[in-house]
């Protein structure tokens, strides 16, 4: 048959890095780390890109500032995401269930240690926590309904 | 058998408001908009009682204040999240696939929506639709993560 059918596909960027630390704590962190890094990267880039796009002119210092936001932010965004996962799979194990709690759970002792690693007040911190719960549980929610 | 166990169990407080409008699109979307502004909702009232703990005194006003403010963030998160998931099973079915894409897509046109919605700027838009796009991947991944 030589009527073939034109099929486009957009190729997605894989982010298959798996480095096997020995321990599946340790991996679930750092497989975090880089995916979530990764995604945090991207949205610096796509942001950088457009505002490079609408302001027309890209110089050598644009690029170099955006390269340096998107290391930032992608370490930022990592560092959340690898404690998140860490911390989520620390409740599952001490709980011995997956539900909904762990995220609860995870997402505030994220959210807490997140920000007293970057000094903020105590009250601060504790309304981080508390948001932090939210978001992840909210997040966990989201994934019954859809 | 006269040895019991105690067991001790959190009751969880379940969010069970089925809906049926009669459309899985809109079904979803008011689980979306119910169940995560359920969690928007709780979010405000433990951050504001955490801060009537901290001041000691809980005065009526205070009460009132509170109790406006979860209304009020429980609708936008509401809205943001029954936006999203209406968003994300548009995009399956259009598709025809369950992936992340899905998830950055629908996540680009909610913050999209949800930021014009707010009368921002064109500017403001399109990085607010970048940023929920990273947003919501991010979330995607962590659930193949943990």
């Amino acid at each position: 048959m030589p009527w073939g059918r034109i099929s486009g596909s957009l190729n997605t960027p894989k982010v298959e890095v798996a480095i096997d630390m020995g321990n599946p704590f340790l991996n679930r962190t750092v497989d975090g780390f880089l995916k979530i890094g990764v995604v945090g990267a991207s949205k610096v880039a796509a942001e950088e890109t457009y505002h490079c796009i609408k302001g027309g002119n890209v110089s050598k210092a644009k690029v170099k500032d955006a390269l340096g936001k998107m290391c930032k932010e992608g370490f930022y965004w990592g560092t959340v995401a690898g404690v998140y996962v860490g911390m989520e799979y620390g409740m599952e194990r001490i709980r011995g269930r997956r539900d909904w709690k762990n995220a609860m759970l995870g997402g505030a002792m994220t959210g807490a240690l997140i920000s007293a690693a970057s000094n903020n007040a105590r009250d601060k911190v504790i309304v981080d926590a508390i948001s932090g719960a939210a978001v992840a549980t909210a997040a966990e929610f989201l994934n019954y309904i859809t």
